[in-house]
């Protein structure tokens, strides 16, 4: 690739993004090969085609996820968009009880961006991919003008391959099934807010950002066949994520509010913001529903692994033609736990 | 899904995007009923998780690619936002010798999109992957702010599966093999161009944006094993395209003007607003390199197709260390064609 003959390297340090980054000729050639490809370097990458080709996998079925995020601010306490779209499709293959196996990611960047905000995402993106085992083979870049974009977009999707006899769908609770969460709920949605609105707290917040696919790996090897259901509550949080798995099953839930973890700094935050934590984005925890025999297999699992420490029971899966979520509340009441209305946290993600 | 109890239908003829379409709660899954799951219907969609789950497929290997799909103006003669953004990427995925089998999609939208347009645009995107035969099984719709988008950015995933035998790649071509050029360059480009300019032809000019799957498959039975790199050129036009790919085989190439076909009125056009078609964007023609022994079953199969009717032979690969794609003008010189410099036709695709 040396017979480019760039008059000059990139100037990661003081240069920006312009139009012809995008327009896919030298310049652009040249982003692709000092910025994505010396940060992402792979063999997959180094065919240098418009995709790239991978072995057939072994197993029962494969799975594709994709996401797009446009998280704003792009860094914010904990992670940055660049890790968080490599966490959010891994977690969305990871759910589906497959083994991710290879990333893509298309880039939508604003003329004027500064490439060394680009290579901070960049390189985060990398290692975050490098942690979790997961490749990013293929990509592309597009430019938009100034005003026309926001700093960067980044769009990710995850192929990966689901083992001969594992079945996980939101289509698959039943009466009698038993709610656990990997651990506090909250945290994602706290921190990019409380950088966004400049809030100053007395302890830092952090976002849980973080791929879970080894933790459902650990999971699944501890009772095959017993998970049913694995989500991560991302947008509109838990709340939002237990009403689409009960409409997908056709059942109801009934949680059990003081069994559900959130830190106290998320809490106060939250009080503070007028946010429900119900509600509010992870980016690093899962809900797992599970044949009841099975649950203490798994919570056991979880609790082995760093990122279940803090798993516990939160509540079990009811008969009930409303397919409602309820909660036994910490004062002894119940109510209905409704689907997020409306807008309570923009561009979390 | 009907236990949502929208309080009304999507108002799809006033309506327009807010931040709660993307906030992951109710007013999103409504977007998704309403609109991207009635239009892209299918069943694996219809498995209604953050993923979808297909069959392994069978063959040697597989292939993925991603194209972000961000023309300006969304509409223009011949298609739209929503075409190309399946047409790209079903293109990326053949031009690996692969059979494009399954996309992905993910929406960025801008607040205050108007609901009628996204719906043209989704219907759009559903008619090229029926007609394609390939169908949209999963994704991702985010939100962001006014003034921070431009109306929708779509990027697509392909995944598809290369037959045993097969081996297309830019680092394949070798001195004596043949260039093969399936039809007019530049119609895609200019007629973006003249939409945006606002400028009136005597003649309609169309984007040629169109699948090339089949096509391609035509090719690859006609001589098995003779078709050694396959590649659109898009962004860059055909001058670098055949200069990435000299670069990536290490070889070099002689085209010959007079052979390259332009239709007169996207030459008129280029003359006016002063571009080189070669460096013109296309969105559904193709570039073969092929062994000699093969070259003329190949071109005989592609002007045998209605995607290829005016294919032509248009230059050799050489040995050339300097990796230099060169032509024999319609004078009777030679000159060197160069990569794109810089921007010459911004968000063009």
């Amino acid at each position: 690739m040396s017979k480019k003959n760039y008059i000059r390297p990139l100037d990661i340090k003081h240069g920006r993004i312009d139009m012809g980054h995008g327009a896919g000729g030298r310049s652009a050639a040249q982003l692709t090969e000092e910025l994505f490809l010396a940060a992402f370097d792979n063999p997959f990458l180094r065919q240098g085609d418009d995709g790239a080709s991978f072995p057939i996998p072994v197993g029962a079925r494969m799975v594709m996820a994709t996401d797009g995020h446009v998280v704003s601010p792009l860094f914010f306490p904990g992670g940055d968009v660049g890790a968080l779209s490599v966490h959010g499709t891994v977690n969305d293959v990871a759910m589906l009880g497959a083994t991710p196996l290879y990333l893509s990611a298309s880039f939508i960047l604003e003329e004027g961006f500064a490439l060394s905000e680009l290579k901070r995402i960049v390189d985060s993106m990398a290692a975050a991919a490098r942690e979790a085992g997961v490749p990013i083979i293929t990509g592309d870049t597009k430019v938009v003008e100034r005003g026309k974009g926001d700093g960067v977009f980044i769009s990710t999707t995850g192929v990966g391959v689901v083992a001969e006899g594992v079945h996980i769908s939101g289509r698959n609770a039943r009466a009698g099934d038993v709610l656990l969460l990997s651990g506090t709920i909250g945290d994602h949605g706290v921190a990019v807010m409380s950088k966004r609105a400049s809030l100053e707290f007395e302890t830092t917040m952090e976002s849980d950002t973080a791929a879970l696919h080894t933790l459902v790996a650990a999971m699944l090897a501890a009772a095959p066949g017993g998970v049913r259901v694995l989500r991560d509550p991302t947008r509109g949080g838990l709340a939002t994520t237990l009403n689409e798995i009960a409409g997908q099953s056709g059942v109801g839930m009934v949680l059990e509010e003081a069994a559900i973890p959130v830190a106290p700094q998320v809490e106060a935050a939250c009080e503070l913001l007028g946010l429900d934590p119900l509600y509010v984005a992870n980016e690093g925890k899962l809900v797992a529903i599970c044949s009841p025999e099975s649950a203490a297999a798994v919570l056991a699992a979880m609790q082995a692994h760093p990122l279940g420490a803090q798993a516990v029971q939160i509540g079990v899966v009811t008969e009930d033609a409303h397919h409602f979520v309820q909660m036994n509340t910490s004062f002894g009441g119940r109510r209905v736990v409704d689907w997020l209305s409306g807008e309570q946290l923009p561009r979390i993600c």
